[in-house]
């Protein structure tokens, strides 16, 4: 937490256990990051809430899981400030502060939220705390004076947004002191799940955990999504859309094995069963530590659970000074 | 603060003095109340923000006016709990998580936020803020347990609406910890201004302030709309929406001689000048020692702010106990 880092501001919601496509989306270069940055990494249970209101069961146990998953692939709670939303209320108060620098027409017209909401179904029955959460979000960035968050393209519509209430109540309040963010956007593009979809996500059941056991994973690598017509070893495979050499590219380190498997994919006599235990292997290698890792931290929940308290407690005292600030800005600093 | 008394919770947007309608409408009411009942009254500011977030040193200002005020007409801190909204977040916290128990429609929908937003001219850019903040309301109500609210029919639909939130986040947990509130109609019907029209507000300039010194009421009182065809004191005038009349039947305690006078008044030989001079009269005795409670209690600001520390403090405390409920219904009760 040394001074003049710049500060990060990412994070999770704690709506499952993390898996292959967040570490390669945001987890390894939170890694890569951890030392020249101040990095705040929120478990997001406030805002996973305004999905699953009526599961907290399900967002508090995720909680923990998160954080296993955060330890075991090495994010160090000694340089990262690791904690948990809703204990810092501090981000409640600004957010109902910043609901009034932002109109409803504003947030109808935010493409993110447009798009969820048509994903969730929500439409008609949409629930207030969703529709404002681009706001919740903002108050996330603010308070902790985050100078990069790290997005998707698709999220960048989120920043935009966050930008725009900063900059309303920097003006409205003839101040300086909240600090827009800038989107860091990853330059690696989005793993697909194991049966070829565009996205590995819990919910379409195609996903790798992270805690996932040694079998569960050569299983879910056996099972993958290749070339469909390619049936017989012997003969020619295709490459592009074939979702264990994606992954190969995405995880192998040898690059030039990858190559020479590829060639011979292309012109036949590579079965799929040889390049995904290759992968398995591959996979292995990453996994594999993380895993056992992720046994130790679990053993001790206690200590975990210490762990995101002293984060929570160092996030808190920061969200604390920039709440008293703006307060004074407000003059709303009575007493 | 002793139990067993059913909680009431009342209160301002500190965005102007008090003016007689506030009186006859509700300051009398929670001085009638305020042994029987255990009385939080809330100066609500985080409220007035949202239609002043561009004003805050005018909420901020009236914060101070409005404890003069209530102090002045004889609300006793020693019995009642007064305080400043926005020094308990647990407030904004609880409205985070109601926001996921109620849909945008149905906020839509709420009859007293259309007429609101209507009066206020916002339609297309309607801050969020404003949007929301029956939700607000609803987290008002529900932090300190309050089991009745004195409204005025206009504002049914904002208890209903809590009600409605209250109801679901019980269901929705399986608990009882949150209680339903009863609306308390006011009684009496509302003050016109001076100038006849039905509401006494700011906002018309038809108002006579707590604060207003002995000439500014004298003239004000002058001023007021009575019968437009009672030219001359001979004539008969009308009685009916006569505001000279309809502040003696508000505030004059002797029935007999208002009675004598609405009869004299009727038939012809009772000009307005008389009528007048002897309202100011009655309006003094109400006002003059209010005026001179207040000019007591404006000599010492830092005793004022100490009274609203104290009332806040106790609030806080009451907050921060149902806070900590709900964490726990929403199984957020990590530590």
């Amino acid at each position: 937490m040394t001074d003049n880092k710049k500060i990060i501001l990412t994070g999770d919601r704690p709506t499952g256990p993390l898996h292959l496509g967040h570490y390669v989306g945001s987890l390894q270069n939170r890694i890569k990051l951890q030392n020249e940055y101040n990095q705040y990494i929120i478990i997001a249970d406030v805002q996973a809430l305004t999905d699953y209101f009526d599961n907290p069961e399900k967002v508090r146990k995720n909680v923990i899981e998160i954080a296993f998953d955060y330890l075991a692939v090495g994010l160090d709670p000694n340089v990262n400030t690791i904690f948990i939303q809703s204990l810092i209320p501090e981000i409640a108060e600004l957010t109902i502060y910043f609901l009034n620098l932002v109109t409803v027409s504003r947030l109808e017209r935010n493409p993110t939220v447009k798009d969820e909401i048509k994903q969730k179904g929500f439409e008609r029955s949409l629930p207030a705390g969703f529709f404002v959460y681009p706001v919740s979000q903002a108050a996330d960035i603010a308070i902790f004076k985050a100078n990069l968050v790290p997005v998707g393209e698709d999220q960048l519509p989120m920043i935009e947004q966050a930008n725009e209430i900063i900059r309303k109540f920097n003006s409205t309040y003839k101040t300086d002191i909240l600090v827009e963010a800038k989107p860091l956007i990853s330059e690696v593009s989005r793993l697909p799940g194991i049966d070829g979809k565009a996205k590995m996500s819990k919910s379409l059941g195609n996903a790798i955990y992270l805690s996932d056991s040694e079998e569960e994973v050569a299983k879910k690598v056996m099972s993958m999504y290749t070339d469909p017509n390619h049936i017989r070893a012997e003969e020619p495979g295709n490459i592009e859309g074939n979702t264990v050499f994606t992954y190969l590219d995405a995880f192998g380190k040898d690059k030039e094995a990858i190559r020479k498997m590829k060639d011979q994919y292309r012109v036949g006599g590579l079965g799929d069963v040889k390049v995904k235990k290759y992968l398995n292997e591959v996979l292995e290698e990453l996994l594999g530590p993380i895993r056992e890792k992720r046994k130790e931290f679990s053993k001790d929940p206690a200590e975990v659970m210490n762990i995101l308290k002293r984060g929570t407690k160092i996030a808190k005292e920061n969200a604390e000074k920039t709440m008293s600030e703006v307060r004074r800005e407000i003059k709303l600093d009575y007493f």
